[in-house]
């Protein structure tokens, strides 16, 4: 099996289950009950936040563990917006957000906020130009996505961060949930205030996530209640998915160094061998792009019908994000780089992760080859 | 070791813990894929869905996986508030809710909302009359703990629910996280519109509840984005989590008919035993409350100091309810039961189990009557 789907999710890695189990067998007490039984979870907690605060080069105040990346971006985007409303109700984003950044700003807008989304070029890439343009008195974020999900394109975070430099009402948040272990973000510097990451895109359990919040920012909690996370995300702690994520960061990061090279080669590897094949267009741009993502359109041939015919072959890639593949619509981000409606349609994305391996990509190319070939076969007869 | 502090959290069933595992390991593709890995991720959501709902007596069509408790009570409250903004801004709810729904009462206040509380008797129970009073043509939503969590008194859902018959603008919401095989509920008349569960508190994972929301009911989503839970919750399914915590409820609503009758028994036994001790106070109302919470002030002995020293001998109660155990001040829901403030900050809550027996029971009694004795030797010497 070829599982080159992982920009959709992962498969945990064997040792963050481990950890789930025993937390959820041993330390199920709730962290904040005052007896020892109590004491002993939130001991554990703390330790687990303090260690992802490490990975993160971050302090551990300002970490809010959230139920995945989708909850991180709504609480981001929608909490400040709560919460600074008067300073100004105007947010800058892009046209190529996951739809979990989207939508929170689109349902702002029924709210009388005022939203400027960003356009991006033919790679992807929004101007740093149209940013600094659209920066107004009463912009109180801008918030973006660092990694593309369905194309790999990266944004010039730092450049934005220094854009934003001398404007202390402006906050930064990035959507950092495809980044993580594939595209280094500088978090210690203190200029990026929000940052989203999600357990389940680096081996980690679903339903967990953590949001970066830089101290001295505050928002209006999504769910109120109990005084968990500062008062700002409520609800028991899911301690076992906590420290079963904060393992797979720390194995994630670990890795990194090594396997992010490797990943490199793969994708290089992959677009070699594609290159290959007639009518194969790239998405993905060449440069300033994550080493795990390559999105093609294959000429003539719908992107269902090519992820069917692969699947036969158990290889499994999608089309495009996997929580709007099943609306019949092209892609908003291609459409938004400027793809043709047609062109976008038979788009698949494969993402790639640190279990991929170089026999993997090699047999990946060869069953590609022969299934695009029979599919154009039975469509020319 | 003598658990009793199941209102703050269960230990969780093995069998879930197994399912999580196995789900985790072998059903990790996203449900949302459309390749066959993603097909069986789905066909298996569904299928937990199926059973939740058969479970509940509802369809599945109107369940909504959540992260839990606090997440279902805001998503209930605020996104019936927002949806349905134009028909009225006014919501009553009562004095006594769980933290959850209470601070999220108290932002839609914020945002020009009006809330009436409902005050209570000193058994914790609201009157059908106020809330007949408190009914206006712009009543939007009445929100009601079920079993509250600190007392364990029963509110009159039925009653409440035949009020509101003929006031089909007014959306009924009920928190049953602390009645789930406790105290049934029963959701199949269809007179309410929306339930929240957690299934943490039915020996289910953290981080896993459900709210259900009757069909033709809408709300806005609490985090917008991807297409999941019928656009009603956005975020890639834990589906380790949601399958576990089904087989929780299962497990949970099997063992019902035996267990909650012996729950009785335990709790009869726990308050006879209580009884006999000289300057107890019970809290828990002796008729309409339920069978797995007793909360009970030790005249002359503070919270704190008895929850540790029972920890001594290895048992474990809690003071108030767990998300708010931490700050010095007196129960918010004692005080709305009339409770003075030095009584309540005596206050200790047990909470019982399936998992509880009836030796568990008896040794809890020596043990409890010895370190009160001790105590309060010590506090007159
Ligand atoms: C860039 C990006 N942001 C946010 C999300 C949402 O994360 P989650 O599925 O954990 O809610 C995803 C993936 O679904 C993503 O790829
Ligand atoms: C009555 C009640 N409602 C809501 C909650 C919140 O549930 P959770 O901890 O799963 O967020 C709790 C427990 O904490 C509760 O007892």
């Amino acid at each position: 099996m070829i599982y080159f789907d992982n920009s959709a999710t992962t498969k945990p890695y064997p040792e963050a289950l481990d950890t789930f189990l025993k937390v959820a067998q041993n330390y199920y007490a709730n962290p904040s009950s005052i007896h020892r039984l109590g004491s002993q979870s939130e001991e554990l907690l703390k330790r687990s936040r303090q260690q992802a605060a490490n990975l993160l080069q971050v302090s551990d105040k300002d970490i809010i563990f959230t139920s995945g990346g989708s909850e991180g971006n709504n609480l981001a985007i929608k909490g400040i917006a709560n919460y600074y409303k008067d300073r100004g109700k105007h947010i800058i984003t892009t046209e190529i957000e996951h739809a979990s950044s989207y939508l929170a700003c689109k349902q702002l807008e029924k709210e009388g906020y005022e939203v400027t989304y960003l356009p991006v070029d033919n790679e992807g890439k929004i101007s740093l130009d149209q940013l600094k343009q659209a920066l107004r008195k009463d912009t109180i974020l801008v918030s973006i996505i660092h990694v593309n999900n369905e194309v790999g394109t990266i944004q010039p975070i730092s450049e934005v961060a220094a854009l934003l430099q001398d404007k202390p009402t402006t906050l930064l948040h990035v959507d950092h949930v495809q980044g993580v272990g594939k595209v280094p973000l500088d978090l210690s510097q203190g200029n990026i205030d929000l940052c989203t990451i999600s357990g389940h895109k680096f081996h980690g359990p679903k339903g967990t996530g953590l949001l970066f919040v830089r101290h001295g920012v505050t928002l209006s909690p999504l769910i109120a209640g109990g005084s968990q996370e500062q008062n700002r995300r409520a609800g028991t702690e899911n301690l076992p998915g906590i420290a079963a994520m904060v393992k797979a960061l720390r194995i994630t990061l670990e890795l990194k160094e090594t396997h992010s090279r490797e990943l490199k080669r793969h994708k290089e590897k992959l677009i070699q061998g594609l290159s290959s094949i007639e009518g194969i267009t790239f998405h993905t741009p060449k440069n300033g792009s994550a080493p795990h993502i390559i999105n093609i359109s294959v000429k003539g041939l719908k992107a269902e019908v090519l992820v069917h015919a692969l699947e036969e072959k158990e290889v499994y890639v999608s089309t495009k994000s996997a929580c709007s593949s099943k609306d019949q619509q092209a892609s908003r981000i291609l459409l938004a780089m400027g793809v043709s409606d047609s062109d976008a349609k038979q788009a698949i994305r494969l993402s790639l992760s640190y279990q991929t391996t170089a026999e993997e990509v090699e047999q990946f190319l060869k069953i590609f080859k022969t299934q695009v070939e029979d599919l154009r076969q039975v469509m020319r007869s």
